[in-house]
């Protein structure tokens, strides 16, 4: 099979024989995966990473123990826990000390022909979701996560900033849940599709005023934390979401007098997404930029760093099934 | 009357007349002053400050508006509110819009034989407190304040970073509610205050664990919020008490990928703070580096600012009727 390689900044494609499945696990064939922020990352050295990146994905099962898996299409969640300890018993999986992580901490990823996930890490995919719509479950899963950690009133006003991948998928999620989202973006396209879901968008302001009980700093730059505390009031809370791997400066002295939270927010739960996606509330699909074939995944790589980009998807064999 | 004049880093003595008194204000005395750290800010520049600063007091009503109030010995809350807007009618007059800080914001503060407050600011002192302890009722409410935002279980595992004044009073605010209190300190002497009130303590870890689930940050060190979020685990609090007046670098993909939550703390309500000193639960006194008359208040600033030093307390006429 082939499958790509990340190593010192550089991204190639690579054969190597299909996984072995351990007990516990599924054996699972690819059938369209999503190039994220965090592979990105992975590339300019995170992680200090080196091996088979990507960890969005649609899939099939091939193999498993678990007869009524075989066959499904499948998503997973990206966390590999030890299911005994106390964050486990907790649902918290992704806390759980020495756990690994799909594509970025020791558990080879989904940008290859196959890949092995534990099955308890499985969820199947309702036929009525297309494939390149439940690739998005991972990354909306984590705009929910918001929602499990914070109790935003509905009317309430509450600032995005940022409108890339994540920031839309937040901001549409805050919306459906009943908050007056209003997004900060530099970008009128992608502003656009926000807009068709009835959120007001708007230029990151100049002058900041402290007027949101809600920030999510969905930005993926430096910057942006230091432009949501000023534009967040006194006991406010900031939710962060940009795992940017650079010391960030912050004026703490400013949270401090004004009693501000900040959450760090990370992973989410697939079933509240997978329900999102189900019943059509969330629109992803405008928000891919490119299909890209996976033997031509270093190419794909360039075209989601590049300026403007959305989600570039991989897809085996070539995009052309997956498209209808 | 004397007042201590602070202007380009420089404490000086100046005669001043007496301030007049609004209607709603109390003209007071003053009993006894405390030197904040916020006060050694001040003289360093935060806030372009030039004027009369102190907000640590007890002093004597002169004249009010309301008769029971003349002659009681008070404390005094430092945030002058509207008593209108939502904030105030939340009882949170701190985070008004425009509020004014006694001797921080544009408020004369009391480090002066006379000044004024608004009466509904004044919290009359039980007998059974000395001024010399009642001074501690700010800093005490500051440390109070974190119970008010955050609920930490009784039993928890708590780390409070900073053995100075700030973090001794939250070792014990902490330990009295319940909490099984770490204090992480540098000066032996402070910690033996700590350990008196049977609070754990050891020297900051060189190779600091990820395992509180609580943890405060009073060290007023640029590099103590590091030490914090290497000390949190995931799903963790940090409470935020250091206002230092520079900006703070943080690993913020840490804190997201942990989801630790930092909580900014400020000023808090006198009234659990005045409770415990009448209660006589929090150990003050010994928290006392010197007592030095107020017509020497440059003086008291330097041995404030002086290595080891915990509060220098400031006493009109000299000291001798206060040590009683």
């Amino acid at each position: 099979m082939i499958a790509v390689h990340l190593e010192r900044g550089q991204a190639s494609i690579r054969r190597r024989s299909r996984p072995r499945r351990p007990v516990g696990f599924a054996l699972i064939r690819l059938v369209c995966a999503g190039i994220c922020n965090t592979d990105l990352e992975l590339q300019r050295g995170y992680h200090n990473f080196s091996g088979t990146p990507g960890h969005e994905f649609v899939g099939e099962v091939v193999t498993a123990d678990t007869p009524r898996l075989l066959g499904r299409r499948v998503v997973g969640e990206i966390n590999l826990a030890c299911g005994k300890c106390a964050w486990c018993e907790r649902g918290l999986g992704r806390h759980c000390p020495g756990h690994k992580v799909l594509g970025i901490v020791r558990q080879p990823g989904v940008f290859a022909e196959y890949f092995v996930l534990p099955e308890c890490n499985l969820h199947p995919v309702p036929d009525s979701i297309p494939s390149e719509c439940a690739v998005f479950v991972e990354p909306l899963a984590a705009a929910c996560e918001i929602l499990d950690q914070v109790c935003i009133p509905r009317g309430a006003p509450a600032a995005v900033l940022g409108d890339g991948k994540l920031g839309l998928l937040v901001a549409q999620v805050l919306q459906l849940h009943g908050a007056e989202v209003h997004l900060y973006g530099h970008h009128q396209e992608r502003m656009r599709l926000a807009e068709a879901a009835g959120i007001r968008t708007a230029l990151p302001p100049a002058k900041p005023r402290a007027i949101y009980e809600w920030v999510v700093e969905a930005t993926g730059s430096p910057d942006g934390l230091q432009l949501a505390t000023r534009m967040a009031r006194p006991r406010s809370t900031i939710v962060m979401k940009s795992t940017i791997h650079v010391p960030v400066t912050l004026d703490s002295a400013y949270l401090i007098v004004n009693e501000i939270t900040l959450v760090g927010s990370r992973c989410g739960r697939f079933k509240p997404a997978l329900r999102l996606l189900q019943d059509g509330k969330v629109h992803v699909s405008e928000m891919i930029s490119a299909r890209v074939p996976l033997a031509e995944a270093p190419r794909a790589f360039d075209l989601a760093r590049a300026k403007g980009s959305l989600k570039v998807l991989l897809i085996p064999d070539g995009p052309a099934d997956e498209r209808g």
